[in-house]
């Protein structure tokens, strides 16, 4: 038996056809061009969905799900996209309309958890029972895995973890709070941080990237170049980082923690001084029980296979 | 069927036993002693459980199970005490040792989670399937239910909700990191704000206790009386709780959460400011998933009762 996954996403939807060994058998993509009507969207979307099924030669009941991974707050329970900024969506009932064109239950979760719930199918955490997955992009996105399912508690509305705190009224932070984990750990964070650091030491390579050419990749050409104002910033980075890791260890004691996300292609780059910090700061230091942190594997395929695995 | 419970403490142990209904039906209580070898500690408690047992007329036949509540880290898969900082123990296999004695299964968890478990089967959250219980007192304890069971991760060894972050690098904490919540929302804590007040505004009636006879309850004494520094340190300190409580809900969006210890037993006055804070700073604000915030109900019993469901 198949399962069709969606992947959701502000620019694009990506439509994938997922065997029983989670691999992507056909694959279709076209853009959302969002805040349309959510019914247009949906439309194309199962349009999508249609044109996968003939590249792989199958129907709708060939297929035992289809499932919906989107930004913003999803309500598995009900089905529905209660809240998604970067679609302009408000309470769209997205699971109800596939089913009415395809005739097969369909199923929703919030994009980072399928990328996480992916990891465990057929990634990085094959076999993981309890993990969580950060991804470190424009924002800091969560998803947790519990007793080998999706955890997101009431209303789906958890595992929001890039919202806990790092420094209590600290930083602004675009969910209206102060001091997040996210407002020091994702990539506009960095990019932020590298700015500063720019203007502060004129003398540094960082000086060198007109402040709107600045990206997350910035800091760590200009440390590769030997800068040391660069390095430090992006020992800091790691710092802010590993403590908001070092509180998923303390809180929840994962068997694994998987970086995601932009930043997270640094890899040993950023994963050594992270690991070194979670193990001299989680609770127990070296006799804590310190997960296995590691990048996540599958990048953009995760949100079709995580989606189809609903 | 009965079921047996034991709450070991730093200087009681306290044994019940426990009906299906949850009550308990006898109840004995022996001191620790602690810091004597595990097995004289656990030969008192065995002696103590077989009294419990004649009180009530009943044998260990009659019983399903012995549970154990202990404070420190606990190994539950393997039923062994790992740590224990204020009994002086080191993997210590107390479940092994009292099963040999009584010849019925035995089931480890730590204290804080028993006191969760308690509050689903017969406290304030009964049929709450995912919840979080914080104790206010020396430290900041945690345990979490999810899925109606108790949830400890690897090695028994998360829930230690006390230690996540407030403030990056902030006040020291007993457990080597700094600027964790336990340092600012714990009885000790607010202690150390009432005494910080005392000495900045000799003017408050918090300077006329000596240092060394201020508690966690001096000052709410003085702000009953009108003392507007005593006032303010309270405001402060609902704020460091609920910020952390905050990260609670963004992170597991519990159902409920429910605050114990001593410092809980100040009821609406905490809980309301508390309250507010959480749903006007968790994601969403007014529209999250804002969960019911109220004070524990069991009490004492708490550790029994939650030890006989395990």
């Amino acid at each position: 038996m198949y399962r069709i996954g969606i992947d959701l996403g502000g620019t694009n939807i990506a439509v994938g056809i997922v065997n029983e060994r989670h691999e992507i058998v056909a694959h279709t993509s076209v853009p959302t061009l969002a805040h349309r009507a959510p019914r247009a969207v949906i439309r194309d979307m199962g349009d999508a969905v249609r044109a996968a099924l003939d590249q792989a030669g199958l129907t709708a009941g060939d297929c035992a799900s289809i499932g919906v991974g989107s930004p913003g707050t999803c309500d598995s329970e009900r089905g529905v996209v209660v809240r998604a900024y970067n679609l302009g969506w408000h309470e769209v009932p997205v699971c109800a309309m596939l089913t009415e064109r395809f005739g097969i239950p369909a199923r929703l979760s919030n994009d980072a958890n399928c990328a996480a719930l992916a990891e465990t199918v057929a990634g990085a955490a094959i076999g993981c029972r309890n993990m969580v997955l950060i991804t470190l992009g424009t924002g800091v996105g969560g998803g947790i895995i519990i007793d080998g399912k999706i955890y997101a508690g009431m209303r789906s509305a958890g595992a929001e973890l890039g919202h806990t705190l790092l420094v209590l009224d600290g930083e602004s932070c675009t969910c209206g709070r102060r001091g997040c984990w996210e407002a020091y750990a994702s990539a506009t964070a960095l990019i932020r941080q590298t700015g500063q650091a720019a203007m502060k030491h004129p003398e540094s390579l960082l000086a060198a990237t007109p402040a709107e050419d600045i990206t997350g990749r910035t800091v760590f050409d200009a440390a590769d170049r030997g800068d040391a104002v660069a390095q430090a910033v992006i020992d800091r980075y790691c710092q802010y980082v590993a403590a908001g890791l070092t509180d998923l260890v303390n809180a929840l004691a994962p068997e694994m923690i998987l970086l995601g996300g932009g930043i997270s292609r640094q890899g040993e780059r950023i994963l050594g001084p992270i690991r070194e910090y979670v193990a001299t700061h989680c609770f127990g230091q070296r006799q804590g029980a310190i997960p296995v942190i590691a990048e996540a594997k599958l990048g953009n395929e995760a949100g079709i296979i995580g989606a189809a695995a609903l």
